[in-house]
């Protein structure tokens, strides 16, 4: 292809709505145009690749024996009032009605109808297991649409379903899609992990994510430096340490700590490590009348080791919901303010419901902690001889941190943030049972399918594939998904006959060769060319100049490499295929 | 791919709401099932015919130079009311409101996002001519969604538009498109027309439709026997035929034709042939604004030759709207109730307001017409002497005929019917110039472009393939959208090693020659194969049992064979590659 028609459309200004660095590249390269809040155009070049996400998906799923199908974007409102979502999705699901004043929506996703085509499909056990998958628009009403494609009202997606006698078999489609979107990712070319996960709202128990890892991604993933072991760190499990508490060696003495409330504070004015501080939290679970005199706010005293985080989503499971206890709560509940309180003859406290602890707690010795009296910490605290500590108070509580041990057994903790660009589920029979999708077994018995569900944003994996590959000058793509593998760019203006000759040749041998070239045959300066390509990211870049005519060479460049280096005219194509291999 | 992976959704009953034999035949082979009333889910079989059509689509429009995008389905209201078709467009367009309570539509088309896309995009005369197009989905809220996909809700449409400085470089791509379309239809191996089409409510000047040939066709198109000649019934002109009028040789008599009113009455009373007999209309224009006493209702006679019919979209180009005046107005027009009614000392009556009369009756002589004298026609009718036809009263105004010579001067008409799949306009300025989407011209000027739009019902292809390919067995492909190209069907419940060992060497074979296969291993009967393949519309099939295992051939029979002829299994691939050619 050649710049002269397949035109740029760079630009040099900066969307002022576009706050993360894909949003800002995408609209710069000339891949998308804003039509609305949250609603996009994608031009050629960013089609392009957007196509090639699609393509390899598309490979993969079909290699794995998921069948195409292609469900309609317009969805009848029953359907959803079968399985209760109509009214539980809230304004997130675009609705409208048609001009009968039935109501529709437009699909953000498809468990409903493929449950319906299922349960008039499929009649016998014979025909199970059975994936459909289809590459298909999505719409969702987001709130507040932002970061371009990343979080757009509408996108496409791969969504994939399958259907199943039972678990077992359910299992082996989920592994056989684990491995599949493993190999998605991995031609991708991106670095990503697969993460346990909570499986949100769509319900289900087993998930994974697919995070594409990014510093800007708005996930923070564990994963283990020796394992396969990775979760969403909301997720991580923290295993409960071998009990190795060193004997006490000092005595318990309050020290005066007057105006040091914070762990850093106590920590820089005792000289202590946060390791060695104890971090005590107070909870509350209030009333759901407060009109009723009766109820009493319920207090939770939970305890961390200083240096480490809760994980509100793990102690949710544990306590329920709660909040943070305001300071006059705090007060009474310990009779002491915030900053000073601590565990040490504190737990038969009225109103204190209940004391949780993490488990590394446990192995704290002489430690410091709130002496509950204003401007003082106790020292050389130990667990049993200067305060309890229960069994039933210790739970896995806290955010895994960076070298914590993996909970697999196998290495250390790595964190890392990601972007979540596929999703797979074990639904069970969520959808299944509420519609009444069943088959006849091999007993003659009607018997409710069993359910998987497999998502990959296909258009935010373009916009993840640029968190993760960019730098000042452009986006950087993987050999798989750049629009164009190779730039030519000839020199003074592409104007002499000699040069034209010779870089016509390389773009013919070149595409000939089965290599996806953008000759940028614009009369410009070469700055202004090399300032494109490297926008909008091609990974190889060929210049072709007077002096490499008299040479017989080119100047390549890979697009982060350093240096440009000379290749023989007669070597280029191997040279290039090497790079692309 | 083998039935025991893609497996078959056939079913045998006709769907109660599908009238058609496309509709009937896409359930009834598994292309398609109905979510809603006109929304549909493509199953896999349905989806590789669809996918066949975009892939032909995209390659030659890809050819012709036109860049690929994608826009949304979410259209802005601001936009369509800029161009004033928010109001216009009425209760087809699908539209909504999202959860900030702002006005969307889901677009049927796309000129002012595209116009919107190109006002931002493009800014100097350098960056035109261009042409973008999409294959992407689009809804259109129909009052009675019928016929399957040929006429629903959601739809998928290439829609193709291009910018231009002038009418002569729109010109240009317009050829360029027209040929694009040929190529394209040729491709799909189907009999089609381009045809000459009033451009309806998109406006503009020129335009073509590609319809695709079949009986079942809504539309009827004129098109030559010796040329390429070919033009919607109603746009078709018939050119006046040289003054060839035989010199009367009949004196005019007034003749009872007592309770003989139609044409076909009279001319078997009489003994007259049609195409001697005039047939007189009378058609009113009613005045705006009934209550103002002075406002009259004006009439018109229309005079045609007894064998034609009148073409109203050709009158009311000549006298505006009208309709056919009721018994009264006749009366109060012409004296006399209608059925005996004709031009011979009439024109001067009160009322009456101006006669039309098409081209063909010039050449009559010595025919019959109304008496205006109810039980009465005059036969022996003679212009000139016994009744005025003015040259100012002569038009083309009747529909063209089979027979009738070609408008272009080569050949005679043959009248089709056909389904409309394509269309290609020239739009000029219309929304260019509402929507301010201007260009520096090369005198550093703000220019307005100008455009043409280029669709094809991507959807209504498979259906309109179905109406021109299908026999009593079910669809008849050409090979270029067959879902498989070639069957193979085993005999003996594909059972036996020896005959299970041949499949697969044929199977792979065939294959690895890039052949599309589908290879039947149900262990069913072959009747019950023959069926669902003839069904599914397969173009070529290979039986293979144990009688050809003797002789070493397969049975081969094509779709539309009568008989079936043996084939050497050494000479399979070539035979096939013939065919297919």
């Amino acid at each position: 292809m050649r710049t002269s028609q397949f035109p740029l459309s760079t630009v040099k200004e900066i969307p002022a709505d576009a706050e993360i660095a894909s949003h800002q590249l995408m609209i710069r390269a000339g891949l998308i145009r804003k039509l609305a809040a949250g609603v996009y155009t994608w031009l050629p070049l960013g089609l392009r690749v957007l196509r090639k996400v699609e393509h390899i998906v598309r490979e993969e799923m079909n290699k794995a024996g998921a069948l195409e199908v292609l469900m309609p974007a317009l969805q009848p409102a029953e359907l959803w009032q079968e399985t209760g979502r109509w009214e539980k999705y809230g304004p997130e699901l675009a609705r409208m009605k048609d001009r009968h004043e039935r109501d529709f929506c437009l699909g953000p996703t498809h468990e409903e109808i493929i449950t319906d085509l299922a349960r008039n499909e499929l009649r016998s056990y014979k025909q199970l297991p059975i994936t459909y998958y289809q590459i298909q628009t999505k719409f969702r009403d987001e709130i507040r649409p932002r970061f371009g494609v990343m979080r757009s009202r509408e996108f496409v997606m791969k969504d994939a379903y399958s259907f199943h006698l039972d678990q077992e078999s359910l299992q082996a489609t989920y592994d056989v899609m684990y491995q599949t979107y493993t190999n998605i990712f991995n031609r991708f070319g991106l670095k990503f992990r697969a993460v346990m996960a909570d499986s949100g709202s769509i319900g289900g128990a087993v998930s994974h994510e697919f995070h594409v890892l990014a510093a800007s991604g708005e996930d923070a993933i564990a994963f283990s430096d020796a394992s396969d072991y990775a979760a969403n760190i909301e997720k991580a499990e923290v295993r409960r340490p071998p009990l190795n508490r060193p004997a006490p060696s000092r005595n318990l003495e309050k020290t005066p700590t007057p105006g040091k409330k914070t762990i850093a504070e106590v920590c820089e004015f005792l000289g202590a490590s946060a390791s060695n501080v104890l971090k005590t939290l107070i909870l509350v679970q209030r009333p759901a009348d407060p009109q009723n005199s009766a109820a009493r706010n319920v207090y939770y005293m939970v305890l961390l080791r200083g240096d480490h985080e809760l994980n509100e989503i793990k102690l949710s499971k544990i306590i329920g919901n709660f909040d943070f206890a305001k300071d006059d709560e705090v007060e009474e509940a310990l009779g002491c303010r915030p900053g000073y309180i601590g565990p040490v003859c504190q737990e038969h406290r009225p109103f204190l419901g209940r004391i949780i602890a993490d488990y590394a707690v446990e192995n704290m010795s002489d430690f410091v902690c709130g002496a509950n009296e204003a401007g003082h910490h106790y020292t050389g605290v130990n667990w049993e001889r200067d305060c309890s500590l229960m069994n039933e108070w210790l739970h896995d509580i806290r955010q895994i941190g960076e070298g914590d041990p993996s909970p697999d057994g196998n290495g250390n903790i790595t964190i890392a943030r990601g972007i979540e660009v596929g999703h797979i589920f074990q639904l069970g029979t969520k959808y299944s049972e509420a519609m009444n999708a069943a088959i006849v077994n091999e007993a003659g018995k009607n018997q409710i399918m069993v359910m998987g569900c497999y998502g990959i944003g296909i258009s935010r994996v373009v916009a993840a594939a640029i968190e993760q590959g960019h730098d000042e000058c452009g986006i950087i793509w993987p050999n798989e998904l750049a629009p164009f593998q190779v730039a030519i760019c000839p020199m003074n203006m592409y104007k002499s006959d000699r040069l034209v000759d010779t870089v016509e040749k390389v773009y013919r041998e070149l595409t000939e060769a089965g290599i996806e070239v953008l000759l940028d045959d614009r009369k410009v300066r070469a700055g202004f060319m090399f300032s494109d390509m490297e926008l909008i990211g091609i990974p190889h870049r060929i210049v072709i100049g007077d002096r490499g005519l008299d040479s017989g060479t080119v100047e390549y460049q890979g697009r982060t490499d350093r240096d440009s280096q000379e290749v023989p005219f007669s070597e280029l194509v191997g040279f290039i295929k090497a790079r692309l291999a």
